[in-house]
């Protein structure tokens, strides 16, 4: 039931997290209007109460505040490029993954009061605790619609520049997907003398969480450029081991693709002289001046 | 205060790991017998009660049960190979990091009772609540010396096959890299826009830690070979933004040498026709004989 003291919202892309979106608003109470591509994908949040525009330029006349979820940044311009004269003075919320880059270009491409979201949840997470986003760009835009923002999960602003959100998304994407790369190879490797996956995975979810303090030493050692503070396992040592990690995956049958990059950067570091020091040391290798 | 009821230990190696090893044992009342390639590392050991032997003979013999650490598995032929005849008989474990095929030739050398480990912990978690060591070869092995080996951590033995130990080792070691890879690329990433590293840290840990319920829904996919069961994210939509995190991370001057080659094999997938199904299908990928 559409709450008529609750501001519109318009929602564009209905794909599995626009669709997660839509719903949480709509169980808010804001009245809300969407469109999709394929206008199928708005049939179960119509029977929810959302309102189907059949066309961009109507969906965005609906609402003040638009919000846009959609595959990439090319189908955001594709998009809105045909919203016409309708997007002028809107708030536009653009929760679509992309780079700082990206979201620097579509801040200047629209005549809009511009914020830029980062959802770090998936889709059945929104609405609920876990769930939180990331936001730069217009300060007044987030403060403005900070209620309806709120709706997804915990709302974190990260700065003026349109590109901060992207920012810290694609960092803590970043992490993420290291460990999934690591919890990957995993599986294969095991897998290849007959250790189930869901035998390993309770082992492997407890050996990555505790590893988690990692963080805290290695941002102190990157924060202070000193990579002999509180050495507990030195590179020099990890290397060797290293070597041992891919060098068994190869023997068991399995690509160490995923990981291999880091055994060269380990090596290079102990040879350069940096073999007490600690592991984090290897991110001055990635940093292009500095090689 | 060696306790004379416990029986005589002996532990070859005092690098970290082997010191802090001997300190658990000496904390624990077991007389211990220590020996290392550099003698003067036994001096702070030998103020807290353990005897110094002057070759690995000696060390060999002053005990049935000898504990070797070691750099890596050439270290451990360097060093066991000069101890003659002392060994014969010997209840061997080794806590060297090694490979599968590494440990069951190590195995097949000596003329000893042999059981080889895997430490999971750093150095200063031994003999902590958080420590956990896998073991595998001798079942008598491990069953008769069980009261000292849970003086190191939580002792889990996986199998009579000596090479199992490292399997489950280096699977562990496997899901901690990837995190780590993560998380280096990540505060070089946030870096670049003047974020710090012990800023990011908290963000990071949330948020790794909330994404391991991944291996769970991965390792059910992975045991029925089925990646479209609870597909929260579909690997095109996950593919197209992985383009975003290594363009960006390119563009903001930092290698994304680390996770680049997640990339491709996300791609291959999706080409494949598998772009509706979940991530963990790259793991198809890695098996060579899939290709
Ligand atoms: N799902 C997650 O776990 C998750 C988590 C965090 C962030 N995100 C981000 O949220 C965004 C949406 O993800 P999703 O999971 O909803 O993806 P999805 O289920 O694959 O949906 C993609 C959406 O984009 C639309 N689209 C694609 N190309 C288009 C084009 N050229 N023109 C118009 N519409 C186009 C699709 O329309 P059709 O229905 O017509 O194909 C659909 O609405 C992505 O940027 C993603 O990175 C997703
Ligand atoms: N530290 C950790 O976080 C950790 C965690 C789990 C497992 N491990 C494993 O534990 C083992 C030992 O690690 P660590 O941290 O103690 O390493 P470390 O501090 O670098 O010590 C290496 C040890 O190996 C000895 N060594 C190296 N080459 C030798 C050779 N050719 N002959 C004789 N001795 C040799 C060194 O003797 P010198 O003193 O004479 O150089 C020293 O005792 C490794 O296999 C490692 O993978 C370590």
């Amino acid at each position: 039931m559409p709450n008529l003291s609750k501001p519109p919202v318009t929602v564009l892309g209905l794909g599995a997290m626009g669709s997660a979106l839509v719903e949480a608003l709509l169980v808010a109470g804001y009245p809300t209007t969407v469109w999709n591509r394929t206008p199928d994908r708005a049939k179960p949040l119509v029977t929810k109460g959302a309102v189907h525009a059949t066309n961009v330029s109507e969906a965005v006349a609906a609402s003040r505040l638009v919000i846009v979820c959609l595959l990439d940044y090319k189908s955001v311009t594709d998009v809105l490029d045909t919203a016409g004269d309708a997007l002028a003075g809107r708030v536009l919320v653009n929760l679509t993954n992309g780079t700082p880059a990206q979201a620097r270009q579509v801040a200047d491409r629209y005549d809009v009061d511009y914020l830029d979201g980062g959802i770090m949840a998936v889709p059945p997470m929104i609405g609920g605790p876990g769930a939180f986003l990331f936001y730069s760009g217009s300060r007044s835009a987030f403060d403005t619609n900070r209620p309806v923002l709120d709706v997804f999960g915990e709302s974190q602003y990260v700065g003026t520049d349109s590109g901060l959100a992207a920012l810290h998304d694609i960092g803590l994407l970043s992490g993420m997907y290291g460990m999934f790369v690591g919890v990957l190879h995993a599986f294969a490797f095991v897998g290849t003398e007959g250790v189930p996956a869901t035998t390993f995975a309770p082992l492997l979810k407890r050996y990555i969480g505790g590893m988690l303090g990692f963080v805290d030493g290695a941002a102190e050692q990157i924060d202070k450029d000193d990579y002999t503070i509180n050495v507990v396992s030195n590179i020099a040592m990890q290397s060797a081991g290293y070597v041992n990690l891919t060098q068994s995956t190869h023997d068991q049958g399995i690509s160490p693709e995923l990981l291999a990059p880091l055994g060269p950067l380990m090596a290079r570091r102990v040879a350069d002289g940096h073999g007490h020091e600690d592991l984090a040391g290897v991110i001055e290798l990635l940093k292009k001046g500095k090689k």
